[in-house]
């Protein structure tokens, strides 16, 4: 196999064998994006020179000096100011690099990662598709086996999204389990640092990078599907459902059902039907405040959209901020109770297979009420099929 | 007067009116600098070149393009790694600049504003007592008259300790009024940008510039004390209290009562007890995440108290962290509701005079209760005599 398409795990077993430097393997994934590039545009910033510099040296690294991660490529977004590579690391690529890890370059994301206008990043299975956003170029390059692992950010669900359209497994872990020092500030409570990779092993060898634990640590070889209590979930917001997440999610019930498992339907109580505007009205009035600066400085720079945040374009009230967040704040508890009962949830993660044009990286419908309750270590969603 | 004694308020006006141009005023404070920062010791990095640079810029503004702070000195802390100038302008320092203020320089904090081992810098008052922390350097200088206004931060007490000690007007604003990107995240959740002034009237002069906006406008100058309903709560801490506090609560009541106010005792109601308890618990869980990258990198370099929060040697769970969160998200509402039926309410800001010594930057006992239950507006703290 071409080291390029192998995934995390495997690089880590190869290069820790010697069978791969980390020089060659950086090669084989420069080859894959010299090649790929001028057509999924996933980059922002990546300069081959340095990531050959960053390989050679982590090569000539002792073994006992070696990190769980040593050699393993990672993409990286930052939805700073400018194109180049940051002058300090954000915590999470210190963290990686601390592990070992090669890291590649900066995706694209959406203006400030806080807006659904797309970028000109293509879906690597169709190119006439949007990748998702706003995380798009980690999304887009992870799929593409551009890299193996890459980061992502979500404050509605600007990991998930990219997570779904682009083939790929996502984890938005805990709010707060993961520091966001050095990345942009949007909405200080929903902002959740967001993984990605090709399999569920290399997600679980990210977590233990980021020190992500339970109190109880999850014994996932005594798990099976066969008697699993398995809840599916199709929110409030399922009047937004396309015909391709109805029939995943209805494959999805019944193959869970045929493997042995005790699937339930779920429901959010009636007094949380407002959590999709409630989500809303705290990231607009969070962006009131975090686009200020700019807004003072470079009005013009800024989109419309932004613009509206910091002139309260939605006339949000602050009692209705104030509302909202206390909303949310309530229904952590009372979400944690409900979903607590089972070993899993499926719910949807987007409405429908990845929108046609690049002009809009689609709809996060079905990601704020996720994003918004905490208190949910860790949700499962149901990645449709790569279109 | 001498400039340096000015408040940002009476600044503005003598600049608008052209009796004094910023580059005297930068003289005037430099010369204080340099005569009583060998004493309070209050800044981490200063430039005096910079200063007379910026200010000399500043007086070339043309009129119609001067802001609102055209010309009035600001102490900033940052309590990042270096000694020296960051940079890249935090977003309060981006919005004070575009307001035309003259950026002094960066003041002391303790480690990462994270700890009460205290620095170097004193109190103005008396440089056998510590100046208070975090923000120490902030509210000595302030209080020194080596700059009218400067920037804080608060997660536990940090603003509003330093400015009871040194004796000056602090505000912590609500939670997230002010980004606070670009500034070291310690918790997200309680870390809130905090103001320093030596009156009330500069203290609304930055809420005007950070655009700190209510519902509804106040007309201050329709606010009375005759007649004025005004709450006291010594709180669930009031154990902590020493003599100092005691003196200035029971003075501060008759006061009131004295010039016609209605004012009336108020307690916790039971069921909050813990508050304290829950803000140091989400307070040290937060540290776990936010000092990772620090304890990868360089764990000889950091402190025995923030090692302590990375390996979690309080053994908080996860479930009592969610536990404490929830706690006081659900208190929210309720200290809302307890405090809005007042026009003000009067609370202990610290537990005695300053304390002796330089190794500790006292108790934020009466802090974290205020701190955690983010739907207060705006506190007001009793502020204690200067020693």
């Amino acid at each position: 196999m071409e080291p390029y398409r192998m995934t995390a795990t495997e690089v880590v077993v190869q290069i820790q064998s010697g069978k791969l430097t980390v020089e060659q393997y950086a090669q084989s994934l420069l080859s894959r994006i010299a090649k790929r590039d001028p057509i999924v545009k996933g980059w922002a910033y990546l300069n081959p020179e340095l990531v050959l510099e960053q390989a050679r040296k982590l090569d000539q690294t002792p073994l006992e000096s070696r990190g769980p991660l040593h050699g393993v490529a990672v993409a990286f977004n930052s939805p700073t100011y400018k194109d180049d590579a940051p002058k300090v690391d954000a915590a999470s690529v210190a963290i990686l690099r601390q592990a070992g890890a090669l890291i590649l370059g900066k995706t694209t994301t959406t203006e400030f990662a806080a807006t659904t206008v797309g970028t000109q990043t293509t879906n690597p299975h169709d190119s006439t598709r949007t990748p998702g956003g706003s995380s798009s170029g980690s999304g887009a390059v992870v799929g593409d086996f551009q890299a193996p692992v890459g980061l992502g950010t979500q404050t509605g669900g600007s990991t998930i999204r990219p997570g779904s359209f682009n083939g790929i497994y996502a984890l938005k872990p805990t709010w707060n389990a993961v520091s966001r020092e050095g990345q942009k500030i949007y909405s200080p409570i929903l902002d959740t640092l967001g993984l990605y990779a090709r399999s569920a092993a290399d997600l679980q060898l990210l977590a233990e990078v980021f020190a992500l634990r339970d109190d109880q640590p999850v014994d996932a070889g005594a798990f099976t599907v066969k008697g699993a209590k398995i809840a599916v979930c199709e929110t409030m917001v399922w009047p937004n459902a396309g015909p391709g997440l109805e029939a995943a999610m209805a494959k999805g019930a019944e193959l869970l059902e045929a493997h042995g498992a005790d699937v339930e339907d779920i429901v959010f109580p009636d007094d949380l039907r407002e959590l999709p505007e409630w989500h809303a009205t705290v990231m607009l009035s969070d962006g009131r405040t975090a686009f200020l600066p700019e807004y003072r400085f470079a009005k013009a720079q800024l989109s419309r959209e932004l613009v509206g945040h910091v002139e309260n374009r939605h006339e949000i009230s602050r009692a209705e901020q104030l509302r909202a967040f206390d909303g949310i704040a309530a229904a952590r508890p009372v979400v944690d109770r409900m979903l607590g009962r089972y070993d899993a949830v499926l719910v949807p993660s987007v409405p429908d297979e990845a929108p046609k044009g690049l002009e809009s990286t689609g709809s996060a419908a079905f990601n704020g009420i996720w994003t918004s309750p905490l208190g949910i270590s860790i949700c499962i969603y149901w990645l449709l099929l790569k279109p």
